[in-house]
């Protein structure tokens, strides 16, 4: 017989997914331009240049048996030494080659931090709203997820709502951040109270409470700020960290976990992620993929377009009347629905083609995610389409 | 506190790993050229020229965000297409595209399949010799492994001790033809047997009893001969492979999942791994790399070295006593040492700077696995340490 639980996971639908196909079948029908579809999280700029071109001359250059042979179990000493020393450079840290552990992108990243720093059984606190694949990264863990509610006013941590969940089987907290789906920045002043609290609670349990930071969208900031760096705040800190977003190379799987060398037992944790990938089928992430990104770490793609969609969407929600906390990173914005049900209202706006996701998915009911990862053309064209729908079916708002 | 168990796999060291640190080390003593290393099964031939140049052209022609960009979570269409293709030609199959799961190599591939068809506590089979990289497969799942000793006379399967290990919990048989650590090449006779083998079994216990059919070595064949195709006598076949050696990319991490058109149901494992990877944190194989591997599909690096020096090795064996079957395919053969503790044999061998590794590790006591993947001169020099190390130390054998 096959196995039972997966079979059954056949049953549930993504929401996300069926929006998404849900889209597709429309453009099909009026042409896919006409389509504002903000389902997806995926970035609309292409990697920069500089990526191609050492990828092609990694491939023309290198000793292919070097290039494209099995890496150390713990990782390419290359990749592991540049991304350590960009790291020092960039937040001031003192990262050494073997603090770093090179992944299949942050989803390979977090399934080693997690199992590094819980047993089964123990639990693992994540703040909503947060990526839906959170849950399945957890439980495939055999730990349990435990939920701090939402802030409403700034998507910052509910410091309140946590402090009833914390208990002796606290093993870590995952955190994202800038936010997927808020845009939420976590400021030095949230980290601040974060690491106080982590550490208070900490003394109180006996044992030490692990913070995994979650960062595939720190290049992608507004205002000219810079993402505060978790790790400065809180010793005990593994950061997981994909290169998807900054290099626009999501299906190339390529990213990191960094352990902070004052985090407890720093010494020994990357050794650990080797033996924990053993039992994943991980072993290091594609050579030549990986080499690459860490040669172009300090590049970007031209993230600016996502700040451009941001302000033309904020403004129009604003000016609509919305709820809406003004992003400070990413490519989402999070505005309150204006009913309750954020599925009924996602609904009617599929009538304008509109396609945005309800925020029941990342435990935010009543607010919906918009993913502006799309030609600022499309987004000018899509703010009457959103003032049609709003005005017609909202005109008491 | 860090995971217990991970922390405490530090202490468990790695025989192969230890003996190829001892050349590397006595390497940088008399030169790397002068230590016979035969520890590790790494590629010794370039990935062919094709590989390369797709690659390059993929990068300069398609478009970046394409060709970079997300995969669907049950693999790139492409991809799956050009491996059902091939493999129908091959081997006269009847797969589909939604057959195929591509992986991050066979350890994704066998991370997939074995969560596909069994369920925490139930057993897998597996046969002596066995790469030992299993256990922690196996174990990964919750399921526990259940080991069928060494048929020693020619390494195929030893039915007789099987049948005695087969009960209702066996959910599924885990077999790789050709062979690692032996270099066997499961006969027609053999794959006939072992098929009607598991479908009276399944019939006995009321249950299909899966096969996973691990096949990284399968283009490394000697004789002029084929692998014969396992999923074409049993139609409950997981078939899991790797490009690693064929094309010698195995720090590319490129493989793949072939559920056979007749196996139970077959319609829903492929969605199945989907629904798996979100726990394991795998994502689809990297993009690039993956689908320049489908486009070589047909090529392969320049194996024959790997059958040249397993002549010279052979003969040589043969010729100074050795009981050794041998090998019809991969870059290994596995003689049995000159004493009982093949432990102590290699490491006598490694005064004359020849590094074998004891078959302990394979579940092949008494054995000792020797890697030809290396240079056909340096195998040819060898050849007179061995006879040193033989005359000398086993005089009356």
């Amino acid at each position: 017989m096959v196995n039972q639980k997966y079979l059954a996971m056949l049953d549930n639908k993504s929401v996300i997914r069926e929006l998404s196909e849900y889209a597709t079948a429309r453009g099909k029908e009026i042409g896919y331009e006409n389509v504002f579809d903000f389902s997806l999280g995926n970035p609309s700029v292409p990697a920069p240049d500089s990526y191609r071109d050492i990828s092609v001359r990694l491939l023309q250059e290198e000793e292919p048996l070097k290039l494209h042979g099995y890496n150390p179990t713990m990782g390419d000493p290359r990749v592991k030494k540049m991304v350590a020393e960009s790291l020092n450079k960039r937040f001031d840290m003192a990262y050494e080659a073997g603090h770093i552990f090179p992944t299949s992108g942050a989803a390979g990243a977090i399934a080693h931090a997690l199992r590094c720093v819980t047993e089964p059984g123990e639990e693992v606190m994540v703040f909503a709203p947060f990526f839906s694949e959170y849950g399945p990264y957890i439980e495939g863990t055999g730990a349990k997820m435990r939920i701090v509610p939402i802030k409403e006013d700034d998507f910052q941590i509910n410091f309140d709502a946590a402090d009833g969940i914390f208990n002796e089987k606290t093993a870590a907290v995952l955190i994202n951040t800038p936010n997927n789906p808020s845009g939420a920045v976590y400021t030095e002043e949230t980290l601040t109270r974060l690491a106080e609290v982590l550490t208070e609670k900490s003394a109180r349990y006996g044992h030490t409470i692990f913070l995994i930071s979650d960062e595939p969208y720190r290049e992608i900031m507004f205002d000219g700020k810079k993402q505060a760096y978790p790790a400065k705040f809180y010793p005990h800190t593994l950061t997981c960290y994909s290169f998807s977003k900054s290099l626009s190379v999501p299906g190339e799987r390529v990213g990191y976990v960094a352990v902070s060398p004052d985090c407890e037992q720093a010494d020994k944790m990357v050794a650990m992620m080797g033996q924990i990938s053993r039992g994943l089928g991980h072993n290091c992430p594609s050579s030549l993929p990986m080499l690459a990104a860490a040669y172009c770490i300090e590049d970007t793609s031209d993230l600016s377009v996502y700040e451009t969609n941001m302000n033309l969407l904020y403004d129009t929600f604003k000016e609509l009347g919305f709820t809406v906390p003004r992003p400070g990173g990413t490519f989402y914005i999070m505005p309150k629905a204006l009913e309750d049900d954020a599925t009924a209202f996602c609904q009617k706006a599929l009538k304008y083609d509109l396609v945005f996701v309800p925020g029941d998915g990342f435990h935010a009911p009543g607010f919906f995610r918009v993913a502006y990862c799309v030609d600022t053309e499309k987004v000018e064209r899509s703010l009457a389409a959103i003032r049609r729908f709003v005005e017609a079916e909202y005109p008491d708002r």
